[in-house]
């Protein structure tokens, strides 16, 4: 594969969908229903700054692999639907991982919190509070916008309303729910002491690692699937395919992500390098490292994980750690055997253009720099 | 009307719903979402809890109005789904006000808070933030499960499709835009000092109550409507009018629990009375007192609201002087304002033995206890 000539027809693609995302909120009636202007602006912000759009791309390239480019126009709504729904998450998943950037810009949380210490004169404690429920009610806003957004897929572009209603409610259940679950697993995990394991299998946390990541990226291209093929019947060879393609590939992508957030580009990423140790994130690479670590190893990566205040030369000590006890190529070798088993679901899918996206899709979550 | 028996028929009436509601839940499928124990126990302990079951009461005989009693069995699923709506609304709600209490017991993020202490082994601060991030996902989760449940009205009950997905759409804009709307300026009003009234004036409170709880009596109202009649146009007279005579039911249910908050019994209430006073709660009763104050009452009361340590004694002396000075003379006039102006939109809803119980259910909304 020809990786500049698939990545710019991918990116083009990616692009195609930012536009879309964008024309479709510009000047949406839900607007009228953002009130006041704390909670308007918190609703706007994430979804408005630059971002790679993943999601709503692998749901509108799933749906155009099996119904092509009229079904793709009429699954914009569902696209923006799951757009929404991974914003609220990220809105509530910032306030619960008490992080400060998202996208490059401050948090919901924070910058309300701030904006409240001038607008209404608050101090610390209660400038903290108003950022949490201003993040709070911005999610449930944003939860409930994603919802409109499906029903609108029947409603105003009259794809079949048992089909959509089918996707609310698997949208809802399994897909919420086992979010949810990844979310509590690993706020547990965040608690637990490392030294503690191997209590925490690297089983466990690639099981998060899909809980919280993989199981968006399976829905959406289930969702894709069955609005391309316009059937309500989820278990369709094509459509299981596309899903189980979906789901490993997500695991890839958050496999590739923690790699990044170590390695990677701090503009590109939007976040500094070094965030995920200061927060003492919890992943393969750690787990693997600490794993093959001789006991001075372990405790040198153990005094800087979680350490706020760690130093560019902590950074840069625990880096040359994770890539020398292998940390690094065994997240890398995970992530490609995920890969591998997502591509061959892909077998039962006709050739076309939107085909060939998803290959590159897959190629761009190993290979990709941010 | 014959208080004793009208209340008699309307009480078996809710207990009918109570009971329908846990029939709902108890095997309900969604059950097998909600992972870890600490979000299963979270999500079914209010619900679970006895309570009035006024919303989706309200649901059900409007729906039977319009429809008899084939119809109000198929609606049950949205009936469910409005308590839970409520459900999840409550418990975002009791995180923002920092709320303890819920029905008699403990809220969500303080019991899980509790918790986390014995089975994490948290200290206080990484305590109240594992209560927080329960709460919050509790929320979540039973958003989709509110949703869901709203589903299977169609998919479950053969209820039309258009319909449901028009209701959903219906709830997830204008119904929690406006709720939200009103959480956010209860938040801001009760960061606002008391000696700047007359800025928020009768009106602005009045609304607040509407955004925060007439807005769903309505929605009940309506909902119940559209099924009962089985029709999609939510502009039919009959439909509106149940919407309206909900609406003002609403405001005057709200206007009377702020009543009951002061002069009401403890047990049945499920909160210590006073618990508004010592939470500074903006009610028409202390912006009317407030307004007839001399200066030494003004300043007696405003040295005793807010004040989370006042006793017995100060509760007792500012509850005397929201009678004198006519605040909640004041706030009954209203509510009965609100009733009269809700009763008349009965008049285009045939005689059947719901309109009896949507007037019995006026009648409670200005004569109950609790």
């Amino acid at each position: 594969m020809k990786k500049d000539n698939s990545f710019t027809k991918f990116f083009a693609y990616l692009s195609s969908t930012e536009k879309k995302i964008l024309d479709y909120i510009r000047d949406h009636e839900m607007k009228a229903f953002f009130r006041p202007e704390d909670i308007n602006e918190s609703i706007l912000s994430y979804i408005t700054r630059p971002a790679k759009r993943l999601r709503p791309s692998v749901l509108l390239m799933a749906c155009g692999s099996l119904g092509g480019e009229e079904r793709e126009r009429l699954a914009v709504p569902a696209a923006v639907g799951v757009e929404l729904f991974h914003t609220w998450t990220l809105v509530h998943d910032d306030l619960i991982d008490n992080d400060d950037l998202r996208r490059g810009q401050p948090t919901v949380h924070v910058a309300m919190s701030e904006k409240s210490k001038k607008s209404l004169g608050l101090d610390d404690d209660l400038s903290k509070e108003y950022g949490r429920d201003i993040s709070v009610l911005t999610g449930d806003m944003q939860h409930g916008w994603c919802i409109a957004s499906f029903v609108d897929c029947a409603l105003g572009n009259s794809v079949d309303p048992v089909l959509i209603l089918k996707i609310i409610k698997y949208l809802q259940s399994y897909v919420l729910g086992n979010l949810v679950y990844g979310e509590v697993l690993d706020v547990q995990y965040g608690i637990r002491n490392w030294t503690d394991i191997p209590a925490v299998e690297e089983d466990e946390l690639v099981k998060i690692l899909w809980l919280k990541t993989g199981v968006l990226y399976e829905f959406s291209g289930l969702a894709g699937a069955v609005i391309g093929k316009n059937t309500t019947n989820f278990e369709d060879e094509q459509v299981q395919s596309l899903k189980s393609f979906c789901s490993n590939c997500g695991i890839a992508f958050q496999l590739q992500d923690d790699i990044l957030g170590i390695v990677g580009d701090e503009k590109q990423l939007g976040k500094p390098v070094g965030s995920d140790i200061r927060e003492g994130k919890k992943t393969v690479i750690v787990y693997e490292s600490l794993k093959n670590a001789n006991e001075t190893e372990k405790k040198e990566i153990l005094s800087i994980l979680g350490n706020k205040s760690a130093t560019k030369d902590d950074i840069d000590k625990i880096t040359s750690l994770f890539h020398k006890l292998g940390g690094i190529k065994r997240t890398d070798t995970l992530a490609k055997m995920y890969l591998e088993k997502a591509l061959p679901y892909l077998d039962v899918i006709d050739d076309s253009k939107y085909k060939e996206l998803l290959f590159h899709w897959a190629d761009f979550m190993i290979n990709r720099e941010f």
